[in-house]
């Protein structure tokens, strides 16, 4: 398995104290060190930092955590691979251009190789992991179905029937962005919190890091980060129920569609 | 105007002691401190590095130069804006999947702008510069003219043409990979260096700086550095001609192409 952060803000935000968490996790308080990455919008831009090494020793994971760079949206992986080897290819995120705008995704979870026949399309896997085969089958499915004027509502509502779909064949945890909108659809695990004023201080699980975000923030600041675990131990997260999607822009929610309920 | 800079090797081959030139022109031995960016392949894995800002400055251009990534074939560009604001969107190299590989671009020169109205395609350009819609324009006419099983001749003759469709519209100088080939495309300025047993020591143009080939090599090793400006003052470059295409693989020339001689 593997684990997963996101970040949806209305300022451009740096992710370093949650991503300091996380690394940990990568090899020294968790077993997820095969490989790790990390996406950031900045505008329309995005720029991704892959290594399969383990993330508690990589050189490119020490500069993120020291350099601070502003975000609004951020998707992170740590991988423990199952399906796929240890391998550039194989290491998330994983992104692809749809109507001019770069998307991001990773996943948590593993689907069952039998069911997971995707037929070629649009957009094909680069690496073997089933993650990058249901990203790319996601992706097509929106090209093929949406334009790029369509409603977040519909959009959302389609997203979330095909993440239902791929839950059936198997554990699939998932975040995805456009840069605008942060998609977070649990299957088994996944927690969210929302920061804004008063701000607070906050202490991680998996180091001894402490920060006082009032000291970090304006008072009109929404910050939202999303982990498979929740990352600090004096703070309240929110947990994503099993099929449940929830669409954070600009740090706030604004769609929200539990598991269907024919099940 | 900008800088490229490209390796193909038969051996995973660290770019440091390139780089480490390339970067001085971002902003001190020359103008290019518009951003800049280096892809680098590692088998069909690849990963990109890109900032806006100017690389003498910039912590991750640090990184590169002291973290040696081994890779066979690597592009990068400093650049000096013309055409799109300064944003991390408009930074080379700019990169799309085709046929579940990874093509990366970096282009040198400036098209002028009535002529380069390149109609929407499969791939749309998520910045502003007329490079990236070049590439958009370049990739759609791979895709559509070939298959992933095409023999490298007829698809590097293909391309040379649409170079020379670009050249005609303005200045363009362009590296391409999909990790295996590496295509130099020169309009106006474009050199290039294989260095192979027996090696030898290198001095750099731009900053007091030697390497001893013979200690960082073994006997079989072949290894192309492509530069808008040679970056060495004690070697003999090649220079590619105005219209010549020549496509490397493993360090070495496998395709050439001339200018149309109708011209």
């Amino acid at each position: 398995m593997c684990e997963l952060l996101g970040m949806s803000a209305n300022v451009p935000t740096d992710i370093c104290f949650s991503f300091s968490g996380l690394v940990k996790r990568g090899g020294e308080t968790g077993p997820h060190k095969d490989g790790w990455g990390i996406a950031f919008y900045e505008g329309v831009g995005y720029r991704e930092f892959r290594d399969p090494n383990p993330s508690v020793d990589s050189e490119i994971a020490k500069l993120i955590q020291r350099y601070p760079i502003k975000s609004k949206t951020v998707i992170s992986h740590i991988r423990q691979a199952n399906v796929g080897e240890i391998c550039l290819e194989n290491t998330h995120p994983f992104s692809r251009e749809l109507w001019g705008r770069y998307w991001s995704y990773a996943h948590n979870g593993q689907l069952e190789e039998s069911k997971t026949h995707f037929p070629a399309s649009f957009y094909l896997p680069v690496g073997t992991t089933d993650s990058e085969q249901a990203f790319c089958w996601l992706l097509a499915q929106i090209r093929l179905n949406f334009t790029d004027q369509c409603a977040i509502g519909p959009l959302s509502q389609a997203l979330h029937q095909w993440c239902e779909q791929l839950r059936s064949k198997g554990v699939f945890n998932m975040l995805l962005s456009n840069g605008d909108y942060l998609f977070a659809y649990c299957s088994t695990k996944l927690s969210w919190i929302t920061r804004e004023a008063p701000f607070g201080e906050a202490q991680l699980s998996d180091v001894e890091m402490k920060v006082d975000f009032k000291e970090e923030t304006t008072p009109h600041d929404v910050v939202t980060v999303i982990a498979t675990q929740p990352l600090t131990d004096n703070e309240a997260w929110n947990t994503i129920l099993p099929g449940e999607l929830v669409v954070f822009k600009e740090g706030r929610v604004v769609e929200r569609f539990l598991k269907n309920t024919a099940e």
